[in-house]
C-alpha cells in the first residue's frame, strides 16, 4: 500500500522511474538560454498546420512520439496516458495524442498539468493500475493568446507584470523498477484564492499555491530545503517568485538560493521582451523534460522538489470579477533510489 | 499489487465503496421522470447566485457538501478530490469546490467526468494513496448554451439531434473496506474519432467511444451483457443510443435488453422537449447518484456497468472543421464485494 504522509503527500513504495521524456518547442524558446536543451525546435511555430491550434496538437503528439522513441517503446506499450492543455476543452490533447489509441485520461491543472499528470502517472504506476504510463502537456503563445487574450494582429500592449505563454511541450513516460531519475513523493495542491483580480498578473495569483504546496510537503515530510539542491517552480516569473520566497520565509523557512522558476528561465529576461518572464503548461513541462530531468539523470543534481503552478481561471470568470484560484502540484525527483 | 486485464481494465484488489453520494439539480430536471430521486431541486436554476455560472459552482458545491453529511463527514476528512466540468478551464469546479480546502486534482473528460472521477478515485483508494476521495462533476443548461451555442436570449432553433444540457450536479465519496455499492473494475477508454463534425449530433459522435470501452471490459474480462442487470451510457440520447446498441450487435453482441442511456432517462421525451436527450456531465452523475447508486446499495440491482461518454470538442475546433474526438470510460458497480 502507498505511505501517505501528513495531509497531502504520498511517498512512493516502488522504484518510480521517469524512464524517457522529450521536450519540443517553438522558435522563440528555441532561442532562448535553453535553447540546446530540446529535442526539437520547430522552425516557425507552425509544426507544419494551417492552425495555431493544429500546430499545438502536432507539437504535442511529437513529445510523445519523442518520448516513446527515445525508451525504444511503441504507443501500444502504453497502459495509458494523462494529458492536458489550456485551450478550452482541452483540444490540444484530445487531437494531439487522440490517434495513439491508447487508454486516455484527461486532466486539467493549467500551468500545473504537467506536475498533476506525473503524480498520477506515478502512484498509478506506483499501484500496478499502470505498467507504463505517459504524461503531456503543451502550451502554444499563438492558441493562447487568441483564446485568453487579443487577437495576435491587434499587437495589444503588455502589462510589465504580464507573462509569455511558451511555444512548448513536454512529455515524460513512468515505469517501475527502472533508472534513475525517480518520483520519490508526490504533494497534491489545494486550491488556494488570496483575492487576486489582475489576469495580467498570474504570478502573483500562484505564488500563494505554491507557497501551500511547498509548505505542505516540507512540514508532511519532515524535510528542510537544504536537503534538496533545487525547489522549482513553474511558472511563477519574476513577480510571483519574490512573493513566493518572502512569503516562505515570513515562515522561516529560507529558499531564496535553492528556488529556481520556470517562468524566469525559458526566455533571456535582458534580450527577449517576455516581462514578467514564461507561462504556459509547456514552459516547466519542457524546461523539466529539456534540462531537470536529463541533470538528474547524469546525477549532477540528486534531487529537486518540482513544483508546477497553475492559475484556474477563464476569461468568463475575469469578465465577470471573479477572483484567480490557482493550485501547484509538487512532485519529487531524486536521483536516487531511496527505498 | 492492482490487477490488470487486458489493455485497460483494472480489476479492484480490495473492497471499493461508494461510501456516499449526492444528486442536485434544476427545475426542470425535477420535473422529469427521476425528479423525486434528486437530493435537491432548486426552484429556478439560480442556486441564489447572480450569475449562472456562479450558480453552478454553487450547484457542485452543494453536491460535495451533502454528499459529504450523508456519511458525517467534514471536507477535512477527504483525503483529495477529484473534478471536472464543461465550463472553460473548468471554472465551475474550481470555483465550486476551492473553499473546501481538499487537495484538488483537475480532470476533463467532457460528458465522461464522473466516471472518469469515480475510476481514478477507486484507483487510489484500491491502493492506499488515499483514504476518503471524492469525485465530483456539474453541467448547467444556461452556461453550457451560453458558452457552446448561442446566447439565451437569442433564441436559436435546436436540430432534432441535438440534446439538452442537464442543469445537474453528481458527487461520490470512496472508501476502502465500507459497505455497498462496491466499484470492481474499471476500463479506461481510448479517444475515438470516426470522423462526425456535426456538434449537433454528438450522441453519433460519442456512440464509437461507448463501443469501444464496453468491447474493452467485456472482453478484457470475458464476461457477457448476461452477467448484468443493465449496461448504462451517459449521455448518447436516442441517436447515439440506437447506434451503440447496432454497433455492439455486428459484433454479436446483444444488449439490446440491457441498455439504458442517462441521457434518455432524465427528460421525458413527451412533454419535456429535449429533442434526442440529456447531456452534460451532470446527466449520467445526477442519475448516477440519485437513481443507480440506491438500487445498488438497496440490493434491488446487484451488478451495471456504466460507461457515461464525453465528445471533446470545442467551438473553436467546429470552427475549424474538425471533428469531435469521443471518449468513454467504465465502471463495474456491484453490490456483491466479490473478492
Amino acid at each position: 500500500m502507498s505511505q501517505r504522509l501528513g495531509q497531502a503527500t504520498i511517498m512512493m513504495d516502488n522504484a518510480v522511474s521517469i524512464r524517457s521524456w522529450a521536450s519540443v518547442v517553438g522558435k522563440k524558446e528555441g532561442e532562448g538560454p535553453f535553447g540546446d536543451c530540446f529535442d526539437y525546435v520547430d522552425k516557425d511555430d507552425r509544426f507544419g498546420q494551417d492552425s495555431f491550434e493544429k500546430a499545438e496538437s502536432a507539437m504535442q503528439g511529437l513529445a510523445v512520439q519523442t518520448a516513446l522513441e527515445k525508451c525504444k517503446h511503441t504507443p501500444s506499450d502504453l497502459s495509458f496516458m494523462f494529458g492536458g492543455d489550456l485551450l478550452n476543452q482541452c483540444i490540444g490533447t484530445s487531437f494531439g495524442i487522440g490517434d495513439f489509441n491508447v487508454p486516455f485520461l484527461g486532466i486539467y491543472g493549467a500551468c500545473s498539468t504537467i506536475a498533476e499528470g506525473i503524480l498520477l502517472a506515478a502512484l498509478t504506476v506506483d499501484s500496478g493500475a499502470g505498467d507504463i504510463v505517459a504524461a503531456v502537456t503543451s502550451s502554444h503563445f499563438c492558441t493562447a493568446e487568441r483564446q485568453y487574450r487579443f487577437p495576435l494582429e491587434y499587437g495589444g500592449q503588455r502589462t510589465p507584470t504580464s507573462q509569455w505563454t511558451a511555444t512548448a511541450s513536454g512529455a515524460v513516460i513512468l515505469k517501475r523498477n527502472s533508472a534513475s531519475p525517480f518520483v520519490r513523493a508526490v504533494t497534491i495542491g489545494k486550491i488556494e484564492d488570496k483575492g487576486i483580480k489582475d489576469a495580467n498578473n498570474m504570478g502573483a495569483a500562484m505564488a500563494p499555491a505554491a507557497y501551500s504546496t511547498i509548505k505542505q510537503f516540507l512540514s508532511d515530510t519532515k524535510k528542510s530545503p537544504d536537503e534538496f539542491d533545487h525547489i522549482v517552480t513553474g511558472d511563477l516569473g519574476s513577480v510571483g517568485s519574490r512573493i513566493l520566497v518572502e512569503l516562505l520565509h515570513r515562515d522561516g523557512i529560507e529558499i531564496a538560493d535553492k528556488h529556481l522558476d520556470c517562468g524566469c528561465m525559458l526566455f533571456d529576461p535582458e534580450n527577449q521582451d517576455v516581462h514578467a518572464g514564461g507561462s504556459g503548461c509547456g514552459c516547466s513541462a519542457s524546461l523539466l523534460a529539456g534540462h531537470f530531468l536529463p541533470e538528474l539523470k547524469s546525477g549532477k543534481l540528486k534531487n529537486i522538489l518540482f513544483a508546477a503552478t497553475g492559475a484556474l481561471l477563464s476569461t468568463t470568470s475575469s469578465q465577470q470579477g471573479m477572483t484567480i484560484p490557482s493550485i501547484s502540484h509538487l512532485i519529487w525527483l531524486s536521483s536516487e533510489i531511496g527505498l
